[in-house]
């Protein structure tokens, strides 16, 4: 019964990617775990630009440069 | 001092639903672990149906069967 | 399929009182939105003292006074 | 390579007060830690006040008195 | 520069089995949006089954069925 | 009422340093934002070094380079 939470910058993934990285990483845990997909949980937090940070930095900054 | 953190599908949970919510898990904790309202946190996180994904499907593929 | 992440100080919480938490946090999902209880998560995270702040000071001072 | 998670409600936080916080708590952990500021993480998380509760009322509530 | 957050119950994952849950989400997170493996965190968190609850009961009472 | 969630890796971080974290956020919060320091939680989580991944391996592995 794994929880993953996948946290992204929200530029653009589309659905479809979206439905990959659940898939993707339900897949990894049965493979490496054993574990069961019916109760593996993902959730995917899209993070505005400006309210994530690296450096020092939010993101809306680095990507200007 | 607790944190609860309370993770649900936005699929259309009311202001008062949120409320009671709040009251409920304030209360529960009060109950269960003597731990004082004052500083009990609650946050609550409506997520996408995109962004949920169960069973290596997102929730909003898993609505539409 | 709602996740709960309940996040309490280590001060001895007994086996009993987490599966009251478990059991108390479930029942409500299910009584105000009428979420399954058969995919409704919850973790509970036990902190230790000094790992915890309020006010600007860990718990560990907060409870020496 | 720390990651830090600041949750507050969604008053109106400005462009720049983001950046204070995120440069803020990477230099506190580069002073305190000697954590490298270029694999910092700040993730800023905007809560709703309907979904932010504390002494088992949502802010929104508190706000009204 | 995602980040990810794998929660699993702690019955005994292996440290080979962590590394390849690293580096497949890593991986994941590169096939499916061209993520930088370099800034790419992976955090996993191995709860105790006492602390998980499923259903309205804990694991370690689920495991004794 | 802001909650502040910091992750490192568990190399050391003594009582003192933890409390200038603590009290370092909280500040820098009442500061930037006007936020009341009685209200602002801090939780330190201190994760294994195998458990924490990035460029796709455990610090584990990184730290023996």
């Amino acid at each position: 019964m794994p929880f993953v939470n996948i946290r992204i910058t929200n530029e653009g993934a589309t659905t479809e990617q979206k439905q990959r990285l659940i898939k993707g990483v339900t897949d990894l845990l049965a493979d490496v775990l054993g574990k069961n997909p019916k109760t593996t949980f993902v959730i995917i937090d899209e993070v505005d630009t400006d309210n994530w940070g690296i450096g020092g930095e939010s993101v809306t900054e680095i990507r200007k440069k």
